[in-house]
């Protein structure tokens, strides 16, 4: 049985290109600043993002916890959403490890914060409260159905920022998708923010690796707290090859994957028992609901795989799929196919 | 100009019983265990908890932040109101210092969190998630209009934190509040928790000190937490004893206050300009808003306080007003006067 | 039977003058910075220090813990003695609560560490290295016999952190015994330090207390970190009261202790079984060694607690006595004569 | 100009083998615990080390760090060596991040520490202390002149440790030059430890990652710590496929590092102007002084740079040579020569 795994885009293996690319990398000891792949793979990053200077991670927390602890010292508060990746996904490493205290603000269905929201939550200068650093969105917005943020709604948050005195860090995980889907360029995105992780190994199929971006200075204190954390990695130019690969040749395909996901999302609001408002679905996640009588995620979950198409239960009556690299036209076809014979029992 | 003081029961300075015996108490080096006068008031609180064993703590602050300590590793999760004091007014200490991860979930209007909106936040066990371990709520509820919380509602999440195996901590700052609020006995208040600390220099009027109340394992933790954010003090019997007299003289008399607050409140809703619920006023802590156009609650405190009231603005449009051992009924009557003044521009 | 307590200075109890000052203290809200005897104490404290400002704390543990945190922040590096109370005695609390990194230098006999020792530890700029930040001396050094340090070699301590960007602490939970063993003002000591603290509780004999002092910028940080250890206190004149007692009227008094340590010491020298040499003590610290066969330090202690005598066990084979406000000529002499009887069998 | 990098043998890049396994790697996604080649890196290295279970992470910094949190909670106590590389290169991040308090203890020339020191330096049981959790020491010792600890010794720190119910970590990151130098199989070596890490990028020539290993309940909570500092790593097959030869080819490769470290150091001490004792040399790492007058390490290791062999400043008037797996015998034999022409002037 051939297996359809919208689990995750982080289950994408690498190209031939990027096997390749691995196999003949020409790498150094990048502790040492001297592997020239990672040097290359950085430059073009940065450039990408619009930004001075990048550090290449391994993994997107460790980019996220890396800039948390980059901006913010021992109590310092940061601002993002109840449903953001940072606060939900990321084992809480910026508190538990850097003593930065998270204030979460709820988000809007499309992955927003509310700008007043955030305004208002900002702490005046007072011993009882922590003292506000750094503003965190997610773009695009993993639990909020993948929902692209606008450059529009980005400059407002940053100039926000700005005016107390505060940075913006944008988790920029699926930061392409978001670019492809609003058919501007990543940069645009980025531009608003003091810092920017991007991840080349979910729907850009690299096998690891996370990409942070910002100034000189921003990205000599992240370097020192990438060691730190134990981070630096030796021959990383064998990632970065891979990750050249990725920035290069597989950021225009992520349009199919976006393509496939609608595909998958009108086909599943056509299926009874399942809950989905299609026209959310702007990039490659699409979660949808269990509606139908006595079953729930976990027993719908388990029949697909049965059949071989894995999703990824995330709440009580909740699933998600994610399209990625290995999932074709043809596969969403036939993952819709199994869906109909599991709800019909 | 005699000042009335209603900024905070805080403010509140010792009896002359206090103050006699302060002067009079026997003392010894409580870090050796050996002050009578700590041992005594440790006794007394714990009984009146009806908990096996009982610290002195220098502040509710301090009372909050060791019980997190000792019932939370470094990177475990608490569950708390997103009003609540432990997370708005503490400078986020648990996790500066602890690396405690909090989790606010909403507060209602009457201080509770939904017991299902409770259960819904218990983290499944995943490495992608920190580990659920503590539930706080506050009895009674500061910004939350000093609501007090029943025994049946605490009942209710006692039980659902030992489902869960999380323990239960009250941040009981004003529990005699609540106690004498609502006719029962704190004892009864704390009985479904794992810990309580309660404050000796709120309405109780000590100079200084609140107690932390639990299990002899937990309060032998706590002591070893107290010592490490340096809270172990030499001769505290001079503290304990004004605080046994907070606890045997100055319990019942809260009702003095509460009556205070309501007929404060029942005389602002009757004021133009001033928005207030008299009817939500249940012990000392009263809210209101400025609704007068034109108006703000920074010019309206500052006036007041020319006229010799102080409140504490704690919004762009919302002051409060806490009634204390100093403020007489005929002070409600003259506090009142100046608000109608002052309101009248 | 009449005790003598030699264990440690932190067992005396508060004079009549501070139960009474404490009796009448005028005292307000020291959150709000409006307890007039606090501030009296601080501005007095400072001034005794030769700094611009000051802040009461709870204990010599929490002045410490303060002030690292308000001078390092996570990760940065101390550089302090193997033997330090901050390193030995305070739970590692800089570290576990602030995420401050110890570096411990070997203390010489007389409680200094070697300025070559100093320079050659400082980290150079490396991401292999956190950041040296804080250079930490303690006058008098305790597990050093009690022994002062200098002016000139604090001096040249400071010179040296200041030459290499880092800043200097003194431990003076004992600084006054320094002071009047070296017959020079506390302040001159001080002079090359960016902060000191100083306890009120130990050999001044108030109940609870220390001051932490340094300059306006860095005091607003220790306040701010005070707060969020749990320690402001708010009626806490009354505990200040004391404190303007100990500093008015005890300080002098400390040359008697150093009289009855010297006493103490060389009567010990002359008992069989005990090693000790009687010209290591300048203060109120006395260390030595039980040398007799077949008995160790907790032997001794239990015999001489039978008969009234009140030592600490420090090691095996160590024990310590410390002088104090308590403890009278004659004490000495009744002391040395159940010294002379207990090494007798 | 060809160049002789002796500053470490972290420069050491992929041999052919490793780019081909790479390059054919079957891979999955290793937070879902679903990559065959990590799977089956982590089964070799637990047998090759004697322990159940292995954990894959990014460096050996890494490892070190995720151990100790993996063994301590916050504020605990770690016993190590002052001279190891987790107290001296790892930026201190146990402390920083994990809130742990490191204790440092004398290193012998040969890497040890004497038995009787660690068990002096257990805390008691007392809030004044930090509780003693961990004693970690290294082999081969790096900074003590990549000196093997051998089995016995490691194992009466492991009875030690035991006794007084502390775990044992060993910083195996050259473990198995240990093993090739004392004629040992690494597993002996490693079975007095409760955890072990080791480094398949330094002497193995892999490029990137360590080994962690000990029993499953361990491995299950480094497993989480690993994700809270971002080191979960997708198809991370990628790199563990390069492991995989290196522990299957390149480990009996490391007596030709150890003969070559040999000859080096015997020549060295042959010149005019360097200080070493060849005797001391018992694996790869040679560190040697500059005793001529007027000339420091930095100025030598310009003069050598320019000729084409690198070696790493240490100190003032110390370096260190690395020998591995791209130095040939003939390449020593030329190093030889340029120091010898530098040393002339």
């Amino acid at each position: 049985m051939d297996i359809i795994d919208l689990r995750s885009d982080t289950i994408t293996r690498p190209t031939p290109a990027m096997r390749k690319a691995m196999a003949d990398a020409e790498v150094g000891d990048d502790v040492f600043k001297e592997d020239p792949t990672v040097n290359r793979l950085e430059e073009m990053a940065a450039r990408r993002m619009g930004k001075p200077a990048a550090l290449l991670v391994g993994s997107g927390t460790m980019g996220n916890l890396v800039s948390q602890l980059a901006h913010c010292g021992r109590g310092d508060e940061t601002l993002l959403g109840d449903q953001s990746h940072v606060f939900f996904y990321e084992q809480g490493g910026a508190s538990a490890l850097g003593g930065i205290h998270p204030r979460t603000l709820p988000n809007e269905k499309d992955g927003t914060i509310a700008p007043e929201t955030i305004e208002a939550a900002i702490r005046p200068d007072d011993v009882h409260f922590p003292q506000s650093r750094l503003v965190i969105v997610e773009n695009t917005h993993n639990r909020c159905s993948g929902t692209p943020l606008t450059a529009a709604y980005t400059a407002t948050v940053g100039r926000l920022a700005r005016r107390h005195g505060l940075k913006l860090h944008i988790d920029g995980a699926r930061i392409f998708n978001a670019a492809v889907s609003l058919g501007v360029d990543a940069a645009e995105l980025a531009a608003p923010a003091d810092s920017v992780t991007f991840c080349l190994s979910k729907g850009l199929a690299a096998p690891v690796g996370s990409v942070l971006c910002g100034d000189e200075d921003f990205i000599a204190r992240a370097r020192r707290m990438r060691k730190s954390v134990g981070g630096g990695m030796r021959q990383a130019g064998i990632i970065a090859a891979a990750g050249i690969v990725a920035l290069t040749e597989m950021v225009d395909r992520l349009a199919e994957d976006h393509a496939n996901a609608r595909t998958l999302a009108v086909g599943l609001a056509g299926i009874p028992g399942l809950g989905i408002d299609p026209d959310a679905i702007a990039t490659n996640i699409v979660y949808f609901r269990v509606t139908a009588k006595g079953l729930d995620a976990p027993a719908v979950v388990a029949r697909l795989g049965e059949s071989g198409v894995r999703v990824l239960p995330t709440a009580k009556d909740q699933m998600r799929a994610v399209l990625n690299y290995h999932v074709t036209g043809a596969d969403v076809q036939r993952a819709l196919a199994v869906f109909s014979r599991v709800m019909k029992g």
